[in-house]
């Protein structure tokens, strides 16, 4: 019997499951939002992963389900795993990656280091935590934002208005506007059977909320700071109940505080540099630890890692016609194609690049990502 | 438009091809012998590739041909050439590697060094050649061997007499016994457009006729050999127009002469090691050089690589029951499974191992073979 795991939702995370899965005699499934997909090639079923139906009928052949994304309903997967599917990160786990005011009560109840955050339900609350902290903050939808989306830096609670009324009395999430040096993310694995292993702390560099460039390892961490994150990443992953991949982003503030900002149930966009730069790579790691195998080495496997993003533009032409400059000018960079139309803004694809010099890396990253964006 | 390559054969060369092209957005099809084929996820055509309109309607729907095998005759490939099909490798350089009296007289007007050779029509010319040879010599078949198959050890040339009766009157190759210290692999990618890169020269070692592990690069090898071996490599894929990855398998003589042993027109069990342990792995590069695409860097990403094939065995259960003993000892050893039935003595998968220490890496990934045999 060949291993059968089941990936709800046919992304880019998923496509980029296909090629370990292939390389471990894995047989992967996906259930795709739709036909095209970018995971199109293992897209065995293509449905809506709110129904239950349509989810329960996927999961009836195969031997663990996980996901691209964090959107499938707590009652769907609650429904699942009552009918005895493994399903990993399982619904206890995932309602803290699904719910922002869930995670912060959650990592508060752990210890976890975090800016200050309130549950605030309509403008009164939102300007007395602003007066609180310097008149501005982080005002957070509580569920369903990515890349920055849900997400808006108010200097007063009146431009907070629309979303409360959108709000309909739900609660919004405020955070203290932290003033960070830089930012960095943790990657956890962990199986359900308990073993974790942790990769190095990375830096990442956001542009308009959406993740540009990731450096690996952080540069400058010493020990203090490998150890923080660290430990951070295995606290939330053991208190959350998290199985798979695990990312956590952090804050490294001015006065050197590492602070949690967001978490991620799933491969993420921090850890892509680890396809080429690890070991083990983060979608190799995420099918083990899933599938509940022992996890693999996640030592970097050069002094130095990369990850560009190629952000889709207005550009004319293809990938491929621009294949020829990059690869001519740069044979040791590692192109990933996501297969997805380009639009202004939207990831289609990034450039993986290993080495010992980090200036060099990530001079030829850019350089060929330039191509592609 | 995506870049659509149609891989002729559906087995784990085409299988392991799958990984590259999700990672570069190309859009691989397979020609599959039959359902569920090592290649099987990427099949879009199942039928005879020696049936020219199997062939030609599967060619209609990709930009380039290529091959999992050498066995697609020559008058099938020549009409898809005449028909403005791009193949690579094209039939022009692949009859050397289909017949191996062809590149014997091929590889002498090139000046390449080789064993001593002949080409013999029966009992009398056979005993000719021993005599001369101390009495011993390899008679083979010029085509369709693979794996030791078709290869005899001879000390006499009554030992081929059923051969030279099944041949019917076409002559056989002998070649006479090389005193061999141990064998060699080099690599080399060629693109239409004549860029040629070189892999490391690997050691290679075989049991039973069967390639059984490989390090790379080859342990001791000096700036000397180095030298011939990838000039040997470079005069063959020019001199016979190869295109995509060709294999030379080499002898280093008991006198520290190189001699060319094989040819391989396509990715091959001596570079299995680079998909892990290069910064561009053969089977990306094949589908680059076959594509015109410009090649990827060739360089070794650690000190030392080595891989060693899973060899199917009489033992009971499944692979993915040993998984767990394997991984959890040897978290960072790169396991390769093809997905296919095992039979005692067929590759049904490979370990790769890369690292600092030959020794090291040699003991892991032995022992998880070990697991898996």
């Amino acid at each position: 019997m060949v291993l059968r795991i089941g990936v709800i939702g046919g992304g880019q995370l998923a496509r980029m499951m296909i090629a370990p899965a292939v390389e471990l005699g894995i047989d992967l499934r996906v259930l795709a939002e739709a036909e095209g997909m970018s995971a199109q090639l293992a897209a065995t079923a293509v449905g809506d992963y709110r129904d239950l139906d349509t989810v329960r009928a996927f999961a009836q052949d195969v031997d663990v389900i996980t996901f691209d994304h964090e959107h499938v309903p707590q009652e769907v997967l609650r429904a699942l795993v009552s009918e005895g599917v493994a399903v990993h990160p399982g619904p206890d786990a995932l309602r803290f990656a699904q719910d922002k005011l869930e995670m912060r009560e959650r990592l508060a109840e752990l210890g976890v280091p975090q800016p200050d955050w309130a549950r605030v339900t309509g403008i009164d609350d939102l300007q007395a935590f602003l007066d609180d902290h310097g008149g501005r903050g982080v005002v957070k939808t509580p569920r369903g934002g990515y890349d920055g989306k849900g997400v808006r830096v108010v200097g007063a609670a009146t431009e907070a208005s629309d979303w409360f009324e959108r709000a309909d009395g739900e609660a919004l999430l405020v955070e203290e506007l932290v003033a960070f040096r830089r930012e960095l993310a943790q990657q956890i694995a962990r199986r359900p059977s308990g073993q974790m292993v942790a990769y190095p702390v990375v830096e990442t560099v956001q542009r308009d909320g959406v993740c540009a460039e990731v450096f690996a390892p952080a540069p400058g961490a010493g020990e203090r700071l490998v150890q923080v994150a660290e430990g951070i990443g295995r606290r939330i992953a053991e208190g959350l109940g998290v199985t798979g991949m695990l990312a956590v982003e952090l804050f490294e503030t001015d006065d050197e505080r590492i602070l949690v900002n967001e978490l991620a149930m799933r491969p993420h966009n921090s850890g892509h540099w680890s396809q080429d730069g690890a070991v083990t790579g983060q979608f190799e790691q995420h099918l083990r630890a899933v599938a509940d195998l022992p996890l693999g080495d996640a030592s970097p496997s050069a002094a130095w890692a990369t990850m560009v993003n190629i952000l889709g533009g207005p550009l004319d032409g293809t990938f491929e016609s621009r294949f020829d400059a990059a690869m001519s000018a740069h044979p040791d960079a590692k192109i990933h194609i996501y297969g997805k139309d380009a639009r202004p803004g939207r990831k289609v694809g990034h450039i993986n690049v290993s080495g010992d010099d980090l200036d060099d890396i990530v001079y030829t990253a850019r350089a060929v990502a330039a191509h592609f964006d």
